[in-house]
């Protein structure tokens, strides 16, 4: 256990991730936060910004290149794509531990990467050397990496869902399905008009049917499972949630098996992740605002098709939250630290 | 093209189907409203409980034993299941003909309906007799029925994107999938405690995944189509919308086919069915209010896995709108007389 | 009554008060769309903008340089403050009448219109040719009109639930109070980050209480209501609504009149006002998507405190239906011709 | 400062007061949950009512009578109205505190009680020696109280706001008017056709406006400050958050001061009450599950018209946060222990 806090350092705190990251953050007993970076917003009082940190949060946005993040234990990327693999090299050779909660180093084959973000990536190397910060799968290496890849927001509901009947071999890994539902905090605080309330309020739509860039990070890591090259199809959808991604996988059984003991017994020592009785149906209301995963499993009227429940907070699970749980394992702390959030409901 | 207006009967019309029918029948130039029966709420002007209909509505709710429904040319049941079956036989025998927006007459095999239904059956020589109206299906058998099984709101959206499919053998029949949303009002105007304003607003779940009634009526309607018995697999999702379905059909390509064409010829003298451009992502808002379905055809990464993604609004495609457009064709009417209505947007 | 179809134009018709004039006059029996102008869309077809428009609106959006105005009858300004002000006088010059939807031509005084609009104005003598078009209070004088400045929304709602009190004389009309609520279509269809649904849903706000751009449009017209200045405070908020304004209105009764009776006999020849009955409290869903403003007027515990509750649905009665109303009046048209909508209730 | 936990019972856990006692208490260091009684839910784990509470609440729900809650040191009643007025003598009796959440203690005068609740009160006596527990004003008594009324949602954000001025007594006391907003779940979590989703959201209005029983509780309070008989007007409005109050308060100045130093001297040592800078709007999200009141002060046009705005979670501030607060003042821990919950944004 830390006796000091930790020194950390936030690139790009003014959208979703970043005023979450602030909200954890600020009442971790671990954590004392030294800067929050932004470009456009230097000189701002962060509680100006966001009003709900009034009280908690005292420091003001500084331009990245005066903000010292050399002196940080970790530094966190809030940031666009692209951003982190232009910083993360000269903080490493710092001895600063980063996280990254972008993609620049989620995906280990870079052509992937390029084709799917579009542009050359900066620092192959360290695709190589990042770690996948999932912990239900990634906990040993985590505790010894410098820096973390923090997966995507679908990429975790949809791998903790499939993750036990992979592993298992229980099921056809040639047709797996993942028909998954996004809150619009998943598409970032950016001025769009799809996003407008008077758009996306009462209206529900299915995006990216044609490819999704979670599509190449989630294949990665259900080959990974696997052993091998699955068939995946991911169809994602906007709902009208602030919070919460909602996922529902579909997959044909190999074998026959009981599902229920199987995800219990694979999940029974992981916090974050809960399995709920059978014939459950979890709510994304349920995990507002915590860490925690919730997950179902159904087969329904016995036939051999296999129905999976996968609910998270996009934004604390399959973003700040996870990130505050990697640097938690990081640094040999209590991995709940300052994660103990019952959920908001109603 | 009728001369004289069709007097029109409305049995339970305090929900939201019935309301939705008055809505359409206000206006509807070849329609008079004769007669609106609630038995809780008999005396009460149905503007006084439905403010929106003021000026445009002035009957009072009416007991069904005094209602005087043998006068009326055709009456809707916009009752809970059990109760149109209990009194259509009297109306036809009048020579009123007949349109039940429950499930009463839907399903043909009666021990399956008494199953889902957990009761016996009143009259299973009219379910025989009755004609399930979807009209891109069955449309001339509907122009001589006495008595209408208005389609369920899921089956609607979920066998009119099936419908090209199936009818052209071109796919798995043996592992189709129905990943469906609806907006809250699918559950009616109940008071129930998980469809309050705090329980289901900002929330997405799942329900029903072990077995939905909508389940045996669109295995039926898929059976029909695919001249054999299919596997199928349903799970409904709660979603925060007031009106509006989406449902994501999964489907294994066994031929190589132009889809888009395949759908665009199947439906091109549809009124009511509408498919997109390739590569379109349909809104629940885009037919909100109208009788429009909406549907997009998708094979991602030119693969196996066929997408489907079909929008109804609950309320008319999928319940008033269509029995309005049945009432059309019944009676010789111009079959979109009454339903020109522009979707809400936003 | 036209026997030939009134030839529209509509400048600026890709925000919320356009495609909504798109929804209304696509189905209007006496109008032909046949121009939309958008500089930036230019060559889209306004379906593929706004698929809701499918089947009804065949137009493709054009630059306004090219779009033949001068053959229309009629011009609808759906454009940003400023513009119509610049194109107004040559339309008029050729004899097209003129429809301004945003607010160039509201205020009668220069001096105070470019203080709260932040630029000079380009034609003051049409500012005082034009009329504000409130059809309750302008009706004679909107049929011989050239120009309508067609209303803001809060000065619809808040003018219509004031206008019996104060021709009455009944009220101090040195302190009146609008206290009054928007849904968020009102801010227009423009990429901000204050509107996107993850700022503005499960949220609500107050905003503008400093002074709003509504409340000199608002005084004038209390002001020639009463005769003399009034004292006025306006604090408009935004709730999460897409469309709906609620006005409460605060007055202090200086006589005892029966107020019910006051409001009933001053809009009883008014089709698009309806007085509730008393002890009523309107709901902005009963005139979601029509024309109409609903009011019910209270005096909790008999004091001298006047409630007035006043709806309108900001994109109708506060913007595009009103705009329509202004023109069948112009063109001696019933003057609800193309507004008969029943609300979209739920 | 407690060494021991003190031992918690909780009447009525069930509805959204009781479930937020829970969300609060389960991770309260000095709290230790002993008793959760429900009459229709005896038997029942809580979690699996409450997902949410998985893995922080092992109680399963008991009878009330055999609930052994005279073991405990503080009892909470989250139950209907006139539920606590039958058992808290008994409870006093046996040495344990009582914190009423429901109103029936909260009115000095038992015939306006008795008028407004519609019932005899059982125990006039105790409501003498009730303590109302507004911390800001009452922190003194409260410290020495055996038996607290907890203030209602409205009447916490409506005297905090009112408050400052009329102390300074610098406004007409005889015209103050509460627009109060209140999100779905202050209606309670009731089987009830108007607070369905499909009935309360995209939907606003008022109701109540001839009288709501929050309004004798704040013309009570209001009196109090003013020490004399206030003139108030009181309109409640539903508005589509599931949490949050917003109350616009308007008085007319009398004297001329500087309200943002009145404000903030009078609130500087308040934990939970946040003066805004000049001119901020505060937003209802800004509290969102905190025990936060903010408070922002107008005087817009430099008229003589003030404009209070006022914002609480109401579950929190306005019910459980504040009955949380008068515990820990009753038992002597620090004010805000268990209650330093970063608010939820987005």
């Amino acid at each position: 256990m830390a006796t000091k806090k930790l020194k950390i350092g936030i690139v790009g705190g003014t959208g979703y991730t970043g005023v979450e990251l602030l909200r954890l953050l600020a009442v971790h007993p671990h954590a004392e936060l030294v800067a929050i970076t932004s470009r456009g917003e230097a000189g701002l009082a962060v509680a100006d910004m966001f009003p709900s940190l009034r009280g908690y949060v005292d420091l003001v946005f500084t331009d990245p290149a005066s903000s010292n993040l050399d002196a940080c234990d970790v530094v966190f990327f809030a940031t666009p794509n692209g951003i982190a693999m232009q910083q993360t090299r000269e903080l490493l050779d710092k001895g600063v531990r980063v996280i990254d909660l972008a993609a620049d180093f989620r995906i280990k084959d870079i052509p992937t990467w390029e084709k799917w973000y579009a542009m050359p990536h900066a620092c192959p190397d360290l695709v190589t050397e990042a770690v996948y910060g999932l912990p239900e799968i990634n906990r040993e290496v985590i505790k010894k990496a410098r820096l973390i890849a923090n997966p995507g927001c679908y990429p975790t509901a949809v791998q903790l869902g499939f993750l036990p009947l992979l592993e298992a071999g229980v099921v056809d890994t040639s047709y797996l399905i993942a028909d998954a539902k996004s809150g619009v905090s998943g598409a970032g605080r950016k001025a769009e008009v799809h996003t407008l309330f008077a758009e996306s309020s009462d209206n529900f739509k299915a995006y990216g049917v044609a490819g999704h860039r979670h599509l190449p990070e989630i294949s990665q890591g259900l080959n990974n499972m696997a052993k091998g090259k699955v068939g995946f199809t991911f169809v994602p959808h906007l709902t009208p949630l602030i919070r919460g991604i909602h996922a529902t996988l579909y997959a044909k059984a190999t074998k026959s098996v009981d599902l229920q003991s199987l995800y219990e017994a694979r999940y029974a020592n992981e916090r974050f992740v809960d399995v709920l009785p059978k014939g459950s149906h979890p709510e994304t209301r349920s995990v507002r605002g915590s860490n925690q995963c919730r997950i179902a499993v159904h087969q329904p009227q016995d036939g051999d098709t296999i129905v999976i429940l996968s609910v998270i907070d996009n934004l604390v699970k399959g973003a700040a939250g996870q990130a505050v749980q990697n640097m938690n394992i990081m640094f040999g702390l209590e991995e709940s630290t300052g994660l103990e959030i019952v959920p908001l409901l109603p």
